[in-house]
């Protein structure tokens, strides 16, 4: 259902430096209808927000996490790979009972709108849970079921639970929902396995969403194995060919790179992920040289561990300064683009990640009056490298008002904190 | 003045995992009096704050800033150093003039009190009135004047106004500030210069701040002009005798590393500041291994661009273990010791920076309610991996509360945010 016409007014807009004009946002049926100094006609019975002070910044994209895992947040840190992997992590997952991840997804989502992120994608189980979330608080997500597994076998039931999703969810809710594939990563499927995936991604017309060249390790055991890359061998299977999001992409030879552009993969980067797992730090400039799509994520939160996009943002930029010693590299423009609408393209969007006419209105206003936003200098500066994402004051997905004054609209934050903190004490056997 | 005794009740302590027990925190004249899990005798006067719900950390110690340039804070991002310093920084900081500084300091503590920064130690201009500054706010300093110059002469103007800074205002306001001598660095002193200020430093028994192996071409140039590197030049006229901040060591050898913790000097490691110059990642693992003191900082907010602690621990955590590919480089409890205590320990104080009886009462509170710290596991892990420094909740230097339930009991936010603005607006020409 769309919502309600929407006014904004007197606001400011991050693109518009160095005047930063006070201007309305007109929205219709979801959409961006008008942005200009003169107030609009045509508004009269619409809802109305005053902006005076706030800054309209298109939403975050998070392009790539596991959202349910907000549940082990910060259950165990500090570990080897493996040891964290075998002796925490999948112990844990091994007690998820139905209904858990709809409570872990909440909870995600509760951080992410209050973080100004309007929109992510996803890849994790129990799925339709998740989908079931996302539609009731409002925010939009690109779903994706892990798969994982040995078999050429189109019918596999985990293959089939991820089709079973596309045919039930893609699209849905306003079109707020949309779904891909998910195979894991190519160390936890057989070659076959991902065959099968790609054959059923061409039988219902879905993309992919998948893990690649994550660590070290994982590109070694390729070679080794299969004489190539990750992501030549995930061409060579076809997978790049469905339009896919590649996830990490830490480890990529400049082959790698010229590849991916070839196919017009995107690449979801991770970069606190990355440092906190100890996995590395993608060549994000070499990427954007090659005019890569290269949208930010922050993984699941058990490997970061919040869901903090502005934060994603700010770090993405700094590593690629400090990386190549080129204080010009990923500047403010090119990181916000990075996590708005660079993030969209990733999720499959043509008309999100941008505050422009015609675009859907996935907007938030951030409140300038903490210390951080002074002087009030270049605000697209004072976003990427100064604020906090908890200056996130009014989140507006799909033309609907989520958040405003920092009050959410569509999540009982005492009942989803009860619920995810009981959820957790019996994953980890407290 | 000694502040009123303070009881905090019902309060977790960030060491205390994994059980975490509600204590109490008693505080008589300025020091951690007592804390255990009966309520003390003796505080039947005493203010009392309830902390249910919140946790207690250490406040932030903040190795290395320049307070006031919160002035020009994202007035110039994305540039070549030397076009930012001779385009931009220079010329606005020639139209500072005497009141600027408080304001921008004014703003700076601001920002640092909410945030969860208790102590500073810094190197600007107009050093007295950021003195009174921090006087009238309540937080702790430790204030250099930044020191260029060119000949050997004690009695030159700028090491004149810093040794009067010393004889004015070392040990003042209750103890909360100190003063060092503020040489800025080998590229802007000349050798007598730099003797100069270590005689000073002798006649009047101060320590020495300085920058120091802050980029590559600073350690060629010195390499090609003295033959050794800015560490060994410094030690050879005498500077690391003398007790010292080294501000970045970025670009230093295994030799300077050892030759630092031989003559104990502290460093003080800017990982932020390092990325978004392009200066580079300091090899902090390996200092860290020769058990040199390494504290953190944010260095001046034009090269932040904000002064948020949590953030570097954060980072300083995240690029150890990124670029060693380690996972377990830098875990929680190391990063916010030198968020803490290590930085402590950088500004002078063997009794700051823990929370332990006889210490002084530094605190903060973090308000354990947004959804980051959800579940509530491991607190310290969720304060140093997933928290925001708007958690912060209140504040309390030298048992004094400088920040209570978010609301600033010294400073008139409106006031600062209005002189700052107007200042800055002027120092860029606006």
């Amino acid at each position: 259902m769309a919502a309600k016409d929407l006014l904004i007014k007197n606001v400011q807009i991050v693109t518009d430096g160095p005047t930063y004009a006070e201007k309305y946002i007109g929205i219709k049926k979801g959409r961006i209808d008008y942005i200009g100094e003169a107030e609009p006609k045509g508004y009269e019975k619409a809802d109305v927000i005053d902006a005076r002070g706030k800054l309209a910044v298109p939403g975050f994209v998070n392009a790539h996490t596991h959202i349910a895992m907000t549940l082990l947040r910060s259950y165990a840190d500090d570990m080897l790979l493996m040891d964290w992997l075998q002796k925490k992590v999948w112990p844990a997952e091994a007690n998820l009972k139905p209904g858990d991840c709809y409570w872990g997804t909440q909870l995600g989502i509760l951080e992410m709108i209050k973080s100004g992120t309007t929109a992510f994608a996803d890849m994790y189980f129990f799925m339709d849970e998740t989908a079931r979330a996302v539609e009731e608080t409002g925010v939009r997500a690109c779903l994706s079921r892990g798969l994982t597994g040995d078999k050429y076998d189109k019918k596999d039931e985990r293959i089939a639970e991820n089709a079973s999703l596309f045919k039930e969810w893609h699209g849905k809710a306003d079109g707020r929902i949309t779904v891909m594939l998910g195979p894991h990563a190519i160390y936890t499927c057989t070659e076959d396995f991902l065959r099968a995936i790609r054959d059923v991604s061409e039988d219902i017309g879905s993309e992919l969403h998948m893990h690649l060249s994550e660590t070290k390790g994982e590109v070694d055991d390729c070679m080794k194995k299969c004489g190539m890359t990750p992501i030549a061998y995930a061409d060579s299977l076809g997978l790049l060919d469905r339009g896919l999001i590649a996830a990490h992409a830490v480890w990529v030879t400049d082959d790698d790179i010229r590849l991916m552009a070839a196919k017009k993969v995107r690449v979801a980067h991770n970069p606190q992920s990355n440092l906190k797992l100890a996995s590395g730090i993608a060549p994000v400039q070499k990427m954007l040289k090659e005019n890569l799509t290269v949208g930010l994520g922050t993984d699941g939160a058990t490997s970061n561990n919040n869901l903090d996009m502005l934060e994603e943002m700010r770090l993405c930029s700094m590593l690629g300064k400090g990386v190549t010693l080129d204080p010009l590299c990923i500047p403010a423009q090119k990181a916000l683009a990075m996590a708005t609408e660079e993030g969209a393209k990733c999720l499959g969007y043509k008309d999100l990640g941008q505050i422009k006419e015609g675009y859907l209105a996935d907007i938030v206003l951030y409140d300038m009056s903490s210390p951080a936003w002074h002087p009030l200098n270049d605000r697209m500066s004072l976003l990427v490298y100064a604020a906090s994402a908890s200056d996130a004051d009014t989140v507006i997905v799909n033309g609907k008002v989520l958040m405003e004054n920092r009050e959410l609209k569509t999540i009982d934050a005492e009942k989803v904190y009860a619920e995810a903190d009981r959820v957790a004490a019996r994953l980890i056997g407290k």
